[in-house]
């Protein structure tokens, strides 16, 4: 199965589940659209299928009591095999959908199938598949216009488009982006010219954060939940110089603007997100197991008081 | 589905697997009673499956690593996306079953048949269905005289009654009464006033702890497991005033009986539970996450010292 | 469904998911292997069902976040309803199977089969099948004569023979091993002389460890994973006198040989593995819930240092 049919399948059950998941189910322009917390209240159980279907159901995604005890709440635990196809080629938001006045980070296996980004050039999942099935993160319904841009992305043979879209400040939202611990680890292994087909698997829990009702509390609070919260484990084969050179560059911890809650730095930059230390995004703890050598690295660490900060918890 | 047929899904699986799950299916007056601690051994996976029915199979439970060290063991996770419904409408223990000399707290989705409790007149979930599904915390086999009297209760459209029974001192009936973490969340708030149905979703993590083998002992145990042991996230649509308000009265260190085991407090009061202060029984700690404007507000703290000494636990 | 046939199951799923969880099956006279960490990367995925093979899916296995916080990375959580069968019968690794000059722990039901162990007059599982399924931890691929040296053990009955074959030095081969955390309590215990027919049902919870390259290290970290960090809960009707009197013999702490970790051991004795002391092959700490009485025994400690001196971890 391609990934497109594996989140697809997903996307199949998100449907026959819809009244209890508290989404909706709609047709734009030929698409099926899965509002799973903008018009709707979506659910922390809508959540979990929507980060398995922009992980193109290669993962495992569960609830489990966070790990940072200052915290509390669950937190989200990802487990893959398939870290590649299932983080980079799928789950990686790097789709910039717009259209019009409408923008949203675009997400989900679609982006294998138009295969536009320059990271489809050192990764496998490049795809072709009948169907084809992405994320938006947006409060916006996707409208026949944005379909349209999107469709004329993607390669004519696929037929069926399905749209999972929630916004960052909604339950389900909230989960799918905390589901990408291992996924910021990746990417910034990528940016650091890494090779990460050298990755076998990956394992990591970041905490949930409240939901937020502004948009820089939102992006704010589930990107700590990832800088100061994730603590990701990964199987690598690869030198140990080089794990041990680049290591410490993974964690957040790494950038030098590393150490205020997000909100604060977006705050320093103007709102400029672009200005903002791209080596600033990766999770608060990596530890790599060097399955060629049995080395064991770990580098970074978590951030109880800037999680109790972010997330406005004071007793 | 109606939550009695979505319990009778559940109870069906428990007697598909009633050899493994070391509980016994009888009939008794035409209802099927599923013993799954009183004459049998039961078993852990039995209480998850007990616990589930109770749920109106609308939350999810599992056993997960105890978050509270000091303690050790499994603790009982619950994670429902239905909190109202599934916690108050079928699991909440509203429903005092007794004939003769029988006695036993009702629970499950055949209180929602009866809805003859005052808090369906505040809740959603009455509801006609043509099975039933209740469970009994007790060690006695219901006699034809107890099924009578719980058939007499439920609209004749109920044709098929199942009861799923278990002591306080069982494996299974352990398991389902810390599975109450959300629902004692829930049923304070409802008692001091607070508009439940504002509720969206719950997360709850208590302690499984040890099984009594004495009434008092068990009900101190599993009381102090959700007294001192339950944390409890919420998440919410209220204002933030009235949860500042009536937060700090949430958990049980809000009551003037907090800060003894259970059993303690029960002897205090020679053993008459209904002199115990209601507003005890409630999660060590709740989290309100409010949908409305992102703000979080915690109150309560988890007393290990208090669950080592109720578990007997002196290492 | 015999112990046999339910490890069947399992093996057929994970033939069904080879290409999905990296493992390859084969054919080796008349048997089918399933290798799965041997000549492929195999996954953490395998591993879960690599230790459910062996526990004759009659346990559930997941990964959790390590409740061990200076260590990181997953758990391997294991809860049984049949601790006796699935860990003793079927998991405990009785079994060296030797031809030439090769040499394997083997494990799974087809010891139940061959049932020539002397642990089998004092434990139920016994049985006739059909089917026969091993699991062989090495890092060779099972030759005919190796097969043939395990049909020869097995009753002509057992017609079809699965083996599923991991080195320690391997992901799924590092899971199934700590995925013994219940067994190692019960196999000290029944050498202690205790009637483990007395355990009702078990709970346990180890970190996993980075996957060694050679030899030492990996039983070592593997080893040690149980020994410093294996947390294990044991629901038993037995007398509070015997577990006072057994209780403290049972965690690795009651060995001499504790307190180092398992490499620096077996160099102590020149790698003869026999001269290590028998006693400190059991969990960190086992806490016994006496389902007779109502009581609470606690014994040993987990040891993080040790454990992060075993994975190589010096942040």
């Amino acid at each position: 199965m391609t990934l497109n049919e594996l989140a697809h399948a997903v996307a199949d059950e998100v449907e026959r589940n819809a009244a209890r998941l508290r989404v909706s189910v709609s047709k734009v322009a030929g698409a099926r659209v899965i509002d799973c917390g903008g018009a709707v209240q979506g659910s922390l159980a809508a959540g979990l299928l929507l980060a398995r279907a922009c992980l193109a159901d290669l993962a495992d995604v569960v609830y489990v009591p966070c790990p940072v005890a200052q915290v509390g709440g669950p937190a989200v635990q990802v487990t893959t095999d398939d870290p590649v196809r299932a983080c980079l080629a799928s789950q990686y938001a790097g789709w910039q959908v717009s259209a019009g006045k409408f923008f949203a980070m675009g997400s989900g296996p679609m982006r294998a199938l138009a295969a536009r980004e320059d990271v489809f050039q050192h990764i496998p999942g490049k795809e072709e598949s009948a169907v084809a099935v992405g994320v938006l993160e947006t409060h916006k319904h996707p409208t026949e216009e944005v379909i349209a841009a999107i469709v004329a992305k993607l390669p004519p043979v696929a037929e069926h488009l399905t749209l999972l879209v929630a916004p960052t400040m909604s339950i389900a939202g909230t989960t799918q982006i905390v589901a990408r611990s291992v996924e910021t680890a990746l990417h910034k292994l990528h940016e650091l010219k890494f090779d990460v087909t050298q990755v076998v698997s990956g394992y990591g829990v970041a905490p949930l954060p409240p939901v937020a009702t502004d948009f820089v509390q939102a992006i704010g609070r589930t990107n700590d939940a990832i800088l100061y919260g994730a603590q990701v484990t990964l199987w690598v084969r690869a030198d140990d110089e080089l794990l041990e050179h680049i290591g410490p560059k993974v964690p957040s911890a790494a950038s030098k603007d590393h150490g205020a809650p997000f909100a604060e730095i977006f705050g320093r930059y103007n709102g400029d997100f672009y200005k903002i230390d791209p080596l600033l995004f990766s999770p608060a703890e990596v530890e790599f197991r060097n399955l060629k050598t049995g080395r064991c690295h770990r580098f970074g660490r978590v951030e109880p008081a800037l999680l109790q900060k972010s997330f406005g918890l004071t007793s």
